[in-house]
């Protein structure tokens, strides 16, 4: 074992498999996490189940938890930031800042793992009504009602019994920037609408949408059964306004395969917020000195063959910091850092 | 380095990534290849370039597959099947037979990448007439034009003029029984439609779809490029069959957005055919004794957060081998599982 780390900034999914892939190998790792506790966005967020299998976030994602607290040389420092980095590849050192104070560490390679946020329907106000009709939730909020066991209209406590699903919201988008698809919100958005419909067995549920972006083994595993199974109605259409009528939602757009205007009745409308950059993927890149993409995400250099080398030798990226990623993503690109940067450092110690 | 090998299976982009993975982990590593070539499908089938960024296939395998050979600890064994598998994890014996005879390997640990195959789309030979009209080809079959230079009617070696692709040949479809997405062919055919729009700039290209899955980047990076740029033309619709009519294909279906019956008239058909596990990964499976899937892909035994664990301990699997899978998920699923497949060795090898 080398005297120096990896250092993996960011303790989602992404992360945690990269740092349990380094211990694996039998280096240390440092693992560096801003939150005061680990699982990145699908703990700090109520996921209530993973998509596509339907298993409990919090199960999943503890059994990676308490397998990586249980390798040796494996250090996990919460409420942690990166301050700044000196040196280089196969001899870095990075000093962070936290609950004891400030601290270098002697790194041999740095894997970033710092993640995405949900786009803020905010920003699209006019349209969606987001801040504006309590009824109308992002894809998160949800989620947080399914773990909670309690799916209730937020103005009025009551069971929702119509519900609508309206994607792309924040994705594929000039006027706001966002121009790649968020590609898990087709297959986030299926899997919530299965479990409304299992936890209000009368209620009727939409899913407006351009396309459905279910590839490979989402088109089996959630589209068909969303449909057959559990009969989510898929409408392809555009939803240009949201209005209030009572107390519900009047939502107007078009039905484009019907080729006419719709106009349907809502008890709550789920918007299917994308994915951007999260603060500390933004923050990170400055820090480290490695190129972000015209959308803040971190730069790959060279893809696809190559998924996580930055644009700085020594500094690998993986998971939803370089972009949309589902969770097989970012496991893999996880794991397959964690490989370039031991590489890497066995590399620099074997010269050094 | 330990006296063992990771034996890794197929030398397509999963296998080369994984056996480069392993090998930058300063663990031997024996590649075994049943054509007499590395490179798999994309050098086997005469692929242009790679999707998304329109590289070629050759320049970019091939830099791989250098970059695999100058590495030590590394044996390339080609035109090589695996017969037989002894032992258990950490201590496997692989027994292969070559153009130099039978020989037995020592192996701590196994990665699968056997790949794919490209859907035959004889099995629907009424429905669209790929084995009876010269000008009904398949992606590969255009890739191969576009990488020869050479775009020709295969009837009459004249330029097509009009040209369309007909999405979802072989997936999505229960009656054929693969229920999956195939994940790529929407990125493949819009990055074909590009260079036929690019070498014959006086020609009209179609696709015919039922959902663009040009999810994440793609969508900034082929689809849009594709209509604005390049000016292809996207149409949401079913083809229901193909005639001959004098010299030219009768396309007839439904535009679904417009609503109405479609019948039109084509110089060449290009079907985008999905992707079946190849014969390899349904051989190799029994051969070592790991589940498959329902379709005869290579089973994975604990996802989204473990992609590469097969049902068998001390068996890995990436790449193809494992579902429809793009180039990005061969190189990630590769390395992870090389990683894996190393920790693995290295821990028997401690215990032994």
């Amino acid at each position: 074992m080398s005297n120096q780390s990896v250092v993996v900034i960011g303790g989602g999914p992404a992360g945690l498999r990269a740092a349990t892939t380094v211990a694996e190998l039998g280096e240390r790792v440092t693992l560096i996490e801003q939150r005061s506790f680990l699982g990145g966005t699908p703990i700090a967020e109520n996921y209530a189940s993973l998509t596509p299998h339907l298993h409990s976030a919090e199960e999943s994602i503890g059994a990676i938890v308490t397998r990586l607290q249980g390798l040796p040389g494996v250090e996990i420092l919460t409420e942690t930031e990166v301050q700044s980095l000196q040196g280089e590849a196969g001899d870095f050192t990075v000093s962070v800042s936290g609950p004891g104070g400030n601290r270098d560490i002697a790194a041999g390679a740095i894997v970033v793992a710092t993640g995405f946020q949900h786009f803020d329907p905010g920003r699209e106000t006019q349209m969606y009504g987001y801040y504006e009709y309590p009824d109308v939730v992002a894809l998160q909020d949800l989620e947080a009602m399914i773990k909670d066991g309690n799916i209730v209209r937020p103005s009025n406590g009551e069971t929702p019994k119509r519900i609508c699903f309206i994607q792309c919201v924040g994705s594929r988008d000039r006027q706001i920037g966002n121009e790649y698809c968020s590609k898990v919100c087709c297959g986030v958005a299926s899997k919530e609408a299965i479990e409304v419909r299992e936890a209000i067995p009368d209620s009727e549920v939409f899913i407006f949408y351009i396309d459905m972006r279910m590839y490979g083994y989402w088109e089996s595993q959630i589209y068909w059964p969303a449909q057959e199974k559990h009969h989510v109605q898929y409408v392809k259409g555009i939803v240009t306004e949201i209005l209030r009528k009572e107390d519900k939602l009047l939502v107007r757009g078009e039905d484009t395969t019907m080729g006419r205007p719709m106009e349907v009745m809502m008890d709550m409308v789920v918007l299917s917020v994308g994915m951007e950059p999260s603060a500390g993927t933004r923050k990170i890149a400055g820090v480290l000195g490695i190129n972000q993409n015209k959308y803040g995400f971190i730069d790959v250099a060279n893809p696809p063959l190559d998924t996580v080398s930055t644009s700085r030798d020594g500094i690998f990226a993986a998971g939803a910091a370089l972009g949309p990623a589902d969770l097989e993503d970012c496991s893999s690109s996880g794991g397959m850092a964690a490989a370039r940067a031991v590489a890497l450092m066995r590399r620099a110690v074997a010269a050094g």
